[in-house]
């Protein structure tokens, strides 16, 4: 079992502070995993995210099952080596790359037959190969194939994914071979209240070494989020880990973590980097915006990251308006260490037993900006 | 004048090795200088140049007059504070620029006008607009304007454009104002070799700090480059460095040293960066390459880089296959590494009076590999 001892826990929330041991390293908890879908990090080197405070890779077995293929990590060594990241690394199971598949994919209770993007070729994920290419790339937690489904989907339609994603997750226990890396389950069972305490209720009877929650990361309202997300955090036994999966948004993280959640991950600060999207103590900014072409500033002030450090608003403007791989790259490393940042305050405030102020500020500030943000026009 | 002393000269060859002193440091020569035509090496942070051993960065006074723009550069502090880099800086006057850009502009004995491409407005640039800009972004090595024309144009075209260029090196030098930033000249004259001697002349009878070979980036043979790279920097004062512009691959700068030619830029260690393809001490290698995809060697074993000591040729293969960012910043910084090592090796030969021998089995080992090469494919 995946060694994970809670340190700390909130008065005036469930929030929780704790820290796991995994084969490359203790991770401290709360903790936002940085997504590296195909063994890198869009626009960071390992050196980088050693730097913004990354604790957790995410790589994703539905990509990484193509390419570079399971043969190659055995070859090579696992991930960790080949992607030079030494710390602990988790896979996705690639359950939901396969939902989102368009078209050409058959899903039995077998698995997913689908066509290789990479190859043209037919591949079969079922829930005991996902685990043997999760234990080819060598990932220090490997999540269980579920079957996510549209969250429109009625309520018959959503036990039966539910069910099968509870088969699947037995099949995908027994075909672990590797004692070194944790599993963990997924609760599933869409927005229908009673289907996610059966879902939590079944899974959390097997030795998971810990337990998702799944099928939330689109479609559904915020509202909706965060009640399932408190329904299903507070199902969960509290001595293992709970992770939201692709999630989220600052506020995301902060209701979540209110909730008792975890872990985290989203693609949300690389990918709004690449639009010159930066997340600041005063709100979002877009960087593109004729205000930041003469600004001396940095990004954010209140930040110590390297690229607040060195650079001012007019020069990333100038790097986004080039269109030059610099200025992506530039606001990937804030934007991850924003997220970092936040976690790491969290976990201070969640020790100090202070949580519940912290975030409650916390979002009366975000909500605050989104508003003058809307208002004003912020730059 | 800018401070410059030859410190070693090579008994078998005309090379030398010396030493400028410009407003943000020393420069030892032979130098690469990296393109950084937009204020920013592609790719590259101003930390990883101090990594690569970067010495000298090189903007582009037409990118950079349209984009941030003079008005910019003079509110923000010029270049050096903009881009993060402390070390020197030279800006190219935009005369080859212009002269490459299609269409719409139209060159007279006043200067370029153009459409730019950011605005759609008209642009004036004219010798004493181009000393403006450069001023304002505070290089510390200022070019002056010079009609480049195609090479294969006839004597007298090639004679008109050369008068054209002394006239406008001498409008230069009046308009400059700033004695902190050197100017150089620029010889032109094409493939005639009585217009070169003639574009010398002329030239190192106004005190220009250095002098460049223009005019050779395009359209010639290497044996033509080669021919004139050598009469003109022959032609040249011996006490002021001698710079070939947009030069280039490895075997082209060894032949420019050996003439003694002391500064160079070229954009070739990006863009091959961007294809993946990367200089190694074995040849070029082109990691997209089905061999390199299991293969757990560095890219080049003898390379003290941070890309080479990190990752294998399989990982970079793979960030080529997926298109991820890092890609072609690893091998930027790969290539740059193998170019300023190139240089500082040469350096050291010329100081222990053995450049010519250096130079003939260092060519001679490109040879064999490029040889090699094309028959036998290599990886």
């Amino acid at each position: 079992m995946l060694p994970f001892e809670v340190t700390a826990t909130d008065p005036g929330s469930r929030a929780r502070r704790g820290s796991m041991t995994t084969a490359h390293g203790r991770i401290e908890t709360p903790v936002f995993m940085d997504v590296g879908t195909r063994a890198s990090v869009t626009n960071c080197a390992p050196v980088d995210l050693a730097e913004v405070g990354t604790q957790v890779v995410l790589g994703n077995t539905y990509h990484l099952m193509l390419r570079p293929g399971p043969e190659a990590f055995r070859r090579l060594g696992g991930i960790h080596k080949f992607m030079g990241w030494s710390g602990p690394v988790l896979t996705d199971s690639g359950g939901y790359q396969i939902f989102s598949l368009p078209g050409a994919r058959t899903i039995t209770e077998k698995g997913a037959r689908f066509k290789g993007y990479t190859d043209q070729q037919m591949h079969m994920l079922s829930p005991e190969r996902s685990i043997e290419v999760q234990t080819a790339i060598g990932s220090d937690i490997m999540m269980v194939l579920d079957e996510c489904i549209d969250s429109m989907s009625d309520e018959a339609r959503t036990r039966a994914a539910m069910d099968r994603t509870h088969r699947w997750a037995l099949r995908s226990l027994a075909a672990r071979t590797n004692s070194e890396q944790a599993l963990f389950a997924i609760v599933q069972g869409g927005i229908v209240p009673s289907l996610r305490k059966e879902s939590a209720a079944f899974l959390t009877e097997h030795p998971f070494d810990g337990f998702a929650i799944g099928g939330l990361a689109v479609g559904d309202t915020r509202s909706e989020r965060e009640d399932v997300t408190a329904l299903s955090a507070e199902l969960l036994p509290p001595d293992r880990p709970r992770y939201l999966m692709g999630v989220g948004t600052p506020p995301d993280l902060l209701q979540a973590m209110l909730a008792g959640v975890d872990m985290f991950d989203c693609i949300i600060p690389t990918q709004l980097a690449w639009q010159g999207t930066a997340f600041t103590s005063t709100g979002r900014v877009r960087l593109t915006r004729v205000p930041n072409a003469l600004s001396e500033e940095p990004l954010d002030p209140l930040c110590p990251c390297s690229t607040c450090r060195t650079f001012s608003r007019a020069y990333l403007h100038h790097l986004f308006k080039c269109k030059e791989p610099l200025g992506p790259r530039l606001v990937s490393m804030h934007n991850l260490h924003y997220h970092h940042q936040l976690m790491s305050d969290s976990r201070d405030a969640i020790a100090a037993g202070t949580f519940a102020a912290f975030a409650k500020d916390k979002l009366e500030a975000i909500d605050r900006h989104e508003h003058s943000a809307t208002r004003f026009g912020a730059s």
